[in-house]
């Protein structure tokens, strides 16, 4: 597997397997906004479906909500209101006439959902609620824009939101949605590092921010989810108030936490090689792709058992494509190699006479004889070694990006020079913080999720430090 | 099988089952704005999931497209934006700048898709191209807005297009939609006309529109579906050319059909009755509730085979629940028959010493006793039955709303008095077209599809009739 162009030219790396692998036309005539292809949605709707099958799983419910939000309505909470001012698009006129009242493109919908959380919320039988929604939303992005990564139109935004009782069961609900996130990235096979924001990047109108980040292969972090507990702060601007079983009248607690489609670009970046996307079967929208190899005079042999083994693996559930195009099948390797499919059969004279398939493996290349009446089991076991092989090695590469640094110059070093994630001691004032970043270039990412000792002294004003903080250049 | 209330209170049957059947909250504080709740949602996956797979299974490919069109490329086809001027918002402001390009919320997708088309057409080899995509449409509607039916956000529109070398290839693509979409609608259920509108109610930028209409309880039609005949007028106006093999430059031909959650609507209308909804267990997101039925001190028995019962639907792929809460089983009884869940299988403790559960149809209330041994093939077999049934019990409904008449009181009467579908003579003239229109007070649907015998004379002219005609009150 090599890794070249992959790791130093990322960027054109990333826009050209948006191409050739048929994901995204980047081509649309607005920046920001782009085209989803039919290979790529297909794996968009794989992606997805793994998240809702895990937030139904734990008791959420799925919702759809209007995308137009009144101004009134949206202007309500201050915090969060100045928090996306600058990005918010608005809707003034319906037809030929201009509107009373401004609608806003939802940037994110708590000012669309939680006024109707206050028609729902009655007494505390009416708690908890969990519901989401998969949604396209909107961010006027004045920087510069990227596929999948800062979108004007984020077309796949899954934002969950719930209500409770008490701040405890909140709390409870903050580690749920984590763990849930840990699994559904796991399932991805994207690694991750999880820490609680500092308080200027907490998400506009939240008590406190958790962020998931990943590393892109130039080694910079890509926030791939965030977790807010959002306490009291909506609830009493939108007046959700429920009766305790004592008859008494209590603002809820709420908090909400969402993924868009960044996650896919995560998983396409992290499994990649200078060939092309390397999928997870999971998510891969083909995941064995059965190429005949005929030879002159049996030709007729190699086309039918090719076209029973794929029908088999459908059969079986196994997403599985047979090309019985009429090109060389080097071609069709390249092909289906630069799309990322996790398996290929090949089917040639040989293996029709010992009656078996010779499987490649996409991510190392291997290649073994598999029995024709072990095709099910043994196709299902190399799906699964290879999901489990992808995580694995995506985190070794992970791990090994992360550094120390007890010092500035350090820091901004290793951020220069190697990219990815460094942990430095801080003493926790936000000035320092903000100094931090100036000076080493990066972002903090904040303190890891679920604590860690703090050790050495803060490297701007020398005090003991009271956390380990994680920085990063990030997208 | 009650039907008064849904008949004569039709827009109160119907408000009432969205809120109380969890379908959608019509509470949302912009007019014609709503939210979908979870077993409405449900309902809405399972309704789009069928037409998504019948689109796949005859050639065509999921795509999505930016919501966003800007101005000067929205009104480049003359005809089309005169017909949507009306309707479109624009977005004018992003964050709290002014727009250089006002941006059109798109009301349907030509405009959007085209001008990519053009990229990727450059070769008869290129084509043909057929596309679809599920997304929210927007259109300011300033009559009367009703939820599902006439909304400002349509949440759910799944729109095709398509392009060809020649306008025989265009035409055979019409037949294909045609077929597609009678599939659908069969598969729901739900009874439909398909006629070729008059040129005044032709889609905006098309030679001919055909539609598919059925009729709600109140005896007004209900527009479901819609497949235009584009020819070349978008093709001459976005440049959409192609190479043809001698080597000539020429424009390609065009179709494009819409179906929208309009259809979930009409799923629901024309099989309820006064107790609620009976949903087509195609689409229901429930297909079989288990309810125990508990006697003092044999308890335990009932629940477990309950239990038992429903785990084993669910593992059959049977959409199966289990209703095991601590209330009474009418009371059960009524919740599922109300959401129009087709089956429900009670267990007694009667049926556990026979070694059998109690079935119970939603459709006709019909009840019997099916071996435990026999329950998967039993059940499943009575799902299709009822399938079969619902769709034969709304065609006879939909026929019997079919009336001729060959003058204009007659055709006023019967619209008046009994609503429904009239068919009449008319001389083709757009003038008496018109005149008919407002005499009747019915809007004309058109010549019905695939063409019709002509008799009789025109009411308005006293001319040999050129075509027969279908008119009706319309949503």
């Amino acid at each position: 597997m090599k890794r070249e162009r992959w790791q130093k030219n990322f960027s054109e790396w990333f826009n050209d397997i948006l191409r050739d692998a048929d994901i995204m036309d980047t081509r649309y005539p607005v920046k920001g906004l782009y085209v989803w292809l039919p290979y790529g949605l297909k794996l968009r709707n794989h992606v997805f479906a793994v998240i809702r099958q895990l937030l139904e799983q734990s008791g959420h419910q799925e919702v759809l909500f209007p995308l137009l939000i009144p101004e009134d309505i949206f202007r309500k909470e201050a915090e969060h209101i100045r928090g996306f001012e600058g990005q918010v698009y608005w809707v003034t006129h319906g037809g030929l006439s201009k509107l009373d009242v401004k609608l806003a493109l939802r940037p994110t919908s708590e000012t669309s959902i939680y006024p109707m959380f206050a028609l729902w919320i009655r007494s505390h039988a009416d708690l908890p609620i969990k519901v989401f929604q998969v949604v396209n939303v909107f961010r006027y992005e004045t920087k510069m824009t990227k596929p999948m990564i800062r979108l004007r139109e984020v077309t796949t935004f899954k934002e969950a939101h719930t209500a409770h009782a008490t701040w405890e069961e909140a709390e409870a609900q903050v580690q749920e949605a984590v763990k849930v996130y840990q699994r559904f990235f796991d399932e991805l096979g994207v690694p991750y590092l999880i820490t609680k924001r500092p308080p200027w990047d907490t998400f506009a109108g939240a008590v406190y921010s958790l962020a998931f980040d990943t590393l892109a292969p130039d080694g910079r972090t890509l926030q791939i989810g965030t977790v807010h507990n959002l306490g009291q702060n909506f609830a009493k601007v939108y007046e959700l108030k429920y009766e305790t079983p004592d008859g008494k009248q209590e603002y809820v607690y709420q908090t909400c936490y969402g993924i868009s489609e960044r996650v896919i670009a995560a998983a396409m970046m992290v499994h990649g090689d200078d060939i092309g996307l390397c999928l997870p079967p999971k998510v891969a929208p083909i995941q064995v792709v059965v190429v005949p190899i005929p030879f002159k005079g049996k030709e007729a042999p190699v086309q039918q058992i090719a076209s029973a083994v794929a029908n088999e693996l459908t059969t079986a559930g196994v997403r599985a494509h047979l090309d019985d195009r009429d090109v060389r099948p080097g071609r069709k390797f390249y092909h289906w190699e630069r799309r990322g499919v996790p398996l290929r059969l090949e089917i040639g004279p040989e293996d029709v006479e010992k009656d078996q398939v010779t499987a490649v493996r996409r991510d190392t290349g291997e290649r073994q004889a598999i029995p024709r009446n072990a095709l099910r089991n043994k196709v299902r076991e190399l799906l699964e070694t290879i999901d489990g092989d992808l995580r694995a090695r995506a985190w070794k590469s992970f791990n090994e990006m992360t550094h120390e640094a007890s010092d500035v110059e350090t820091a901004k070093g290793l951020m220069d020079r190697r990219g990815g994630i460094v942990r430095m001691p801080w003493c926790g004032d936000e000035e320092c913080g903000l100094e931090l970043e100036e000076r080493t270039g990066g972002d903090i990412l904040g303190e890891k999720f679920g604590g860690e000792q703090a050790s050495g002294i803060c490297p701007i004003c020398s005090k003991r430090a009271a956390k380990s903080v994680y920085l990063a250049r990030t997208y």
